[in-house]
């Protein structure tokens, strides 16, 4: 390949990541509902990713609820429950850290089995925590059906991502106290929260 | 040039851009304090920009009060104050548009003289409102010294920028609620906040 071809397409793929960012920085001050906005972010990651999966949790007490799928199985949504204790996504929240695997992932020894999600045999995952000042407030991963190496842009990217979820929950959580709304406008999909969470 | 020149160029550039974005989404969920993270914001704007001035004003009340500088004027901060329909920050405040003016800014019939600030006399201003949820929080201002002609870049990254500080103001209030030490901790530079504000 020539140089101007490789610049060309690392430029390409350079302005993806920005639009994407500046993308969810207008969701964050758009007058949206939140389950609205997680959609929307789950969208465009899967779009500059070209993944197969990309799951949301958000802590809810001390478990992990699925909050934002792309489309394949919306019915999990609010239902698909983990502990903190629990699977890569478990690990990903207590340890506040990225986690990269290219291939196999269901063969590390913290993977947890839903019967119910077909990701359950995908090779490859990335997962960030979803962080705001309080602290982890969620996890988000992407998957590949196949093996795939996950690029420093795709880590950084998801990074950013799950800090900017993070800020999009306290937010919204925010904005529910001051109109005295919150269970309704924070949790629209119907999860109940626990007290004080 | 070649046109694997342009390429690298431009790709160094959009390199530069994504990265500030990811070190401002950084600061806001970085358990620091809202004056510091201001601050840095302006300080990574300036430094992409390569402008000769950033001004940062947030609304409080109905007056617009400077908040964060590059360190020029630092004594400034906190001090200078402009209505709500003065000047060309004020415009874009109530206007909750891009300003780009590239030359003779001072020309403007909208353009606000104050006696203190050097930057009166500066010919380039790019200037974007501040936003949250709430509405608008705040202005930010660009300048350059000399005539500038302001890229589709710059003036992306500022309308970016600008919500992003919205959210930071927004999270910051959401924080010192919940921690009761509103006054001390939003306004950490000592400027009287009108109560209800």
């Amino acid at each position: 390949m020539s140089k101007a071809k490789e610049f060309e397409q690392r430029l390409e793929r350079t302005e993806h990541q920005l639009g994407l960012l500046q993308k969810i920085s207008r969701c964050m001050v758009r007058d949206m509902r939140l389950q609205d906005a997680l959609n929307r972010v789950v969208t465009l990651v899967v779009e500059f990713m070209d993944c197969d999966s990309c799951l949301l949790y958000v802590v809810d007490g001390n478990q992990l609820v699925l909050r934002a799928t792309n489309s394949s199985h919306p019915a999990a949504v609010g239902e698909v429950k983990l502990a903190l204790s629990e699977g890569l996504t478990g690990w990903v929240a207590r340890e506040k850290r990225l986690l990269s695997i290219s291939r196999e992932a269901y063969r590390d020894p913290r993977f947890k089995f839903f019967s119910d999600l077909p990701e359950d045999t995908y090779e490859a995952f990335l997962s960030a925590p979803v962080i705001s000042r309080r602290g982890v407030e969620g996890v988000i991963n992407v998957q590949h059906r196949n093996p795939h190496a996950h690029t420093g842009m795709e880590m950084e990217l998801l990074t950013t991502v799950g800090e900017q979820i993070g800020c999009l929950l306290m937010l919204s959580r925010a904005e529910a106290k001051s109109t005295s709304e919150m269970p309704d406008l924070v949790l629209s999909s119907g999860v109940p929260r626990a007290p004080g969470s």
